[in-house]
């Protein structure tokens, strides 16, 4: 039995109390590592409080990684608590955690085989790429030169500056001129694909690529809509399987596509265009990872020519950072009247310090510096990736597909082997990896096999150590037949 | 005709190049004030241009106030311009932008009777309560301290640090305890309402409270939902209303209803709950302007005695900023449910810094003494209001109702006068006002007849003159039957 006296809370809030105790008795040594702490309904009844406040005293120490929660069995003094002497007076602290648990990115930790993890399938962005310095510095700028613009309500399609500034790099970079009063900033991509359905109205038949970006697919179905999955080829989306469909909008990755990393042809272009005119349905032209583009020339949206039923969309997410939350759209000119009497009453949706920011980032040339250098930085790790697959002979089993750009390539087995037990080896060795077929809606299976890499947050430590589990699993995989 | 040699516009957009050219041609005075600018296609043609790129420049020369577009018109450099001599050169500058676009609020122009607008409806934040040093020294101290926590993507509900803040604040300030799991974070109450409405599912009716807050009936309404008005009374909502509907959810501000300022009682609370409970539909409580209670005790929110039917809603628009897009809902244990299955895999929708800097902002215990100050400071300037009317003699026409919470309060009128002469004879003197009949969705009026004034952002000066422009307009109004 836990007791604490909460009389001598003073101006604390209970739960904080009770969190403060519990960390000092574990501090002190009073509370051992592993040892079981009673259930939150248990401590609620002995001390006389309440149940949520035990949860919140709780969730916080778990957050901190004093104490950790097993299912089922309730919640534990962690178990990897060091017992460090500090100034005389023995104290247990939590390891430093070895999970970053946002990014999904794990250290690979060589010692303990369970702890060791790297994900291939990994999206986040290295630490190092965001240009810290820059940012704070323009952010205490916009802080201290105009502080009633600071805290103006942003409007429904975000700032001008900011539209402004994203028209003229689209205009730049994209060859694309868009009106600044036809972008609509949002908090992200799947933000804006519920803004358009709204834009759009009824409960229209949507379509998304298969394979694809999963997610997408599952704003839309959760905003009732009902979605078809169109399959794509190396020439991109296969425009027959609209013919007689109801689709009214279709989400696409034109110029490289999630996870395979192919170009939409011209003809297949065209040919969705024409579809598009002839349906009256909208083109969702998702632009993401375009900026990386590593070989040949840049691959110029639909948009920039055939602007009437497209709908461009982007996001800064994997440029600059996916904790920043702006995305923005441009809508076509039918579109972009619904919008304007129906939408534009709403307050904005992205904070107004934060799009002044990026305004003066983009404006002032900083955004297209960013770009040369993470374009020049993603360009040399994956040089030094490929390198190691030679070097690992990782390359004498699998082929590299779809490298042209963004942060993803594909292995592609070259000789036949039993693609479950290389998925669970490789697991078991703390690596994980998705085969293409997890990012289909279908059944149909690609052969041969083909695993998607995200090397974007991959040092060359983590591949080579990667690519070294893979060729070892590998070697008790293949079917010699 | 304006002809620009563009082989001269070096690295820049062409548009930064033409916007820079005219700006320059204003300075030196070879553009006047008042004269017409060729029509961007004309502008267009002329330089050899696009013309969004026309489009672009013009733009951003009406932003900064060195043209003006006047409508079927064109545009033309500012009549407001004045020459001033600086340095040996002559040169027009725009003149200080007398209104403040954003906040809908302007100063009085005592010179110019046709720029001097004050609104009695704004709802915007004075400048000088925002706590500026405090949130700057915290951004600052956030993006130091843990750059890799900034630039993690945000957990779909929010970070767990704020979270954890809020519902620490909820249960100091609102004696509700919240769980923070089942807290979601979001960039506006618009965009919560809107996630509610697809936890939901379906096309469900949805009521709002007649007069209310019509926002939040057109986001439904644009969503594809039926919405039901409902009637209030000085109790707060007609419960009756609601009986033999086909509601499925309801969005009410029981603490202080907007804009009538009264609080629901607690028969219609009991009588609201048990048609919930009985019809298995949802109360939104949106507990907006709860923190600025000035008589009696703070009003308990529904959520915190019968949570399990009710989704607490509440914003950091009023009480910090309009421009911070913070706002948060709680969620009962059924829709929490649906939430964490559907809808946890997107990602968050504010900005991880932000949240992070707002998270420590209420935990360290800066937004509860921020409060207080705000509390004062509104009852300050709500006293001295009163003191004004007292003075000008404006309250021999109107009593005042509703003036218990928040920044609004209504004028009741004490005589028969005439509505219309009186509302358009103070906006021919500059006065914006709308009677609480604006607000309603029925036709049935209000008599006698009901303004409402939003005070926050309103000066003492401001009222001062706005006191003074009703009393002369209402002498003329009086209907002397």
């Amino acid at each position: 039995m836990l007791i604490y006296d909460t009389e001598k809370k003073g101006d604390k809030p209970i739960y904080e109390y009770i969190y403060e105790c519990i960390k000092r008795d574990i501090h002190s040594g009073s509370l051992k590592s592993g040892q079981k702490l009673p259930s939150r309904r248990q401590m609620a009844l002995d001390n006389g409080i309440a149940e949520i406040t035990v949860a919140n005293a709780y969730s916080q120490l778990v957050t901190e990684g004093y104490i950790e929660s097993r299912e089922k069995r309730g919640y534990f003094v962690s178990s990897d608590m060091d017992v460090i002497c500090s100034g005389g007076i023995c104290e247990n602290v939590p390891k430093k955690k070895i999970c970053n648990l946002d990014s999904d990115l794990c250290e690979p930790d060589t010692g303990s085989k369970e702890h060791s993890v790297i994900k291939l399938t990994d999206a986040s962005l290295p630490e190092e790429t965001f240009p810290f310095d820059t940012w704070s510095k323009i952010a205490r700028k916009v802080f201290t030169d105009d502080r009633s613009a600071c805290i103006r309500t942003p409007e429904a399609r975000g700032l001008l500056s900011l539209r402004q500034a994203i028209a003229g790099y689209l205009e730049r970079a994209r060859g694309f001129s868009a009106d600044p009063d036809h972008i609509v900033v949002g908090p992200g991509c799947e933000y804006l694909s519920n803004t358009l359905l709204q834009l759009i109205g009824g409960s229209a038949m949507v379509a998304v690529e298969d394979p694809g970006y999963m997610c997408i697919c599952k704003v839309y179905e959760f905003s009732g809509h009902k979605c078809l999955h169109i399959p794509i080829d190396e020439n991109g989306l296969i425009t027959e399987g609209l013919s007689g469909s109801n689709v009214r909008m279709i989400h696409v990755s034109p110029s490289h596509h999630f996870p395979t990393g192919c170009v939409m042809s011209a003809a297949r272009r065209a040919s969705l265009v024409s579809w598009a005119n002839e349906t009256g349905a909208w083109i969702v032209e998702d632009d993401y990872d375009s900026e990386f583009r590593f070989e040949g020339k840049p691959v110029p949206p639909i948009a920039a020519s055939d602007p009437e039923r497209v709908i461009y969309m982007n996001t800064f997410t994997r440029t600059l950072s996916p904790s920043l939350r702006v995305a923005y759209m441009v809508l076509p000119d039918e579109l972009f009247d619904v919008y304007s009497k129906r939408m534009d009453f709403v307050s904005g949706t992205v904070s107004t310090s934060e799009q002044l920011t990026l305004a003066s980032f983009i404006s002032d040339g900083y955004y297209e510096r960013h770009l040369n250098r993470m374009r020049n930085f993603y360009r040399k790790r994956k040089k030094a990736i490929f390198e190691e697959m030679e070097r690992s002979g990782l390359s004498g089993y699998f082929d590299v597909e779809g490298d042209g750009s963004g942060m993803t390539f594909m292995l592609r087995g070259k000789l036949p082997f039993d693609d479950r037990r290389f998925i669970n080896g490789i697991r078991e060795r703390g690596l994980s990896m998705n085969s293409l077929d997890e990012y289909c809606y279908n059944t149909q299976k690609y052969s041969p096999v083909r695993y998607v890499v995200n090397f974007g947050s991959l040092s060359e430590e983590q591949f080579a150590h990667a690519a070294e589990v893979m060729c070892d699993v590998m070697r008790n995989c293949l079917c010699l037949s």
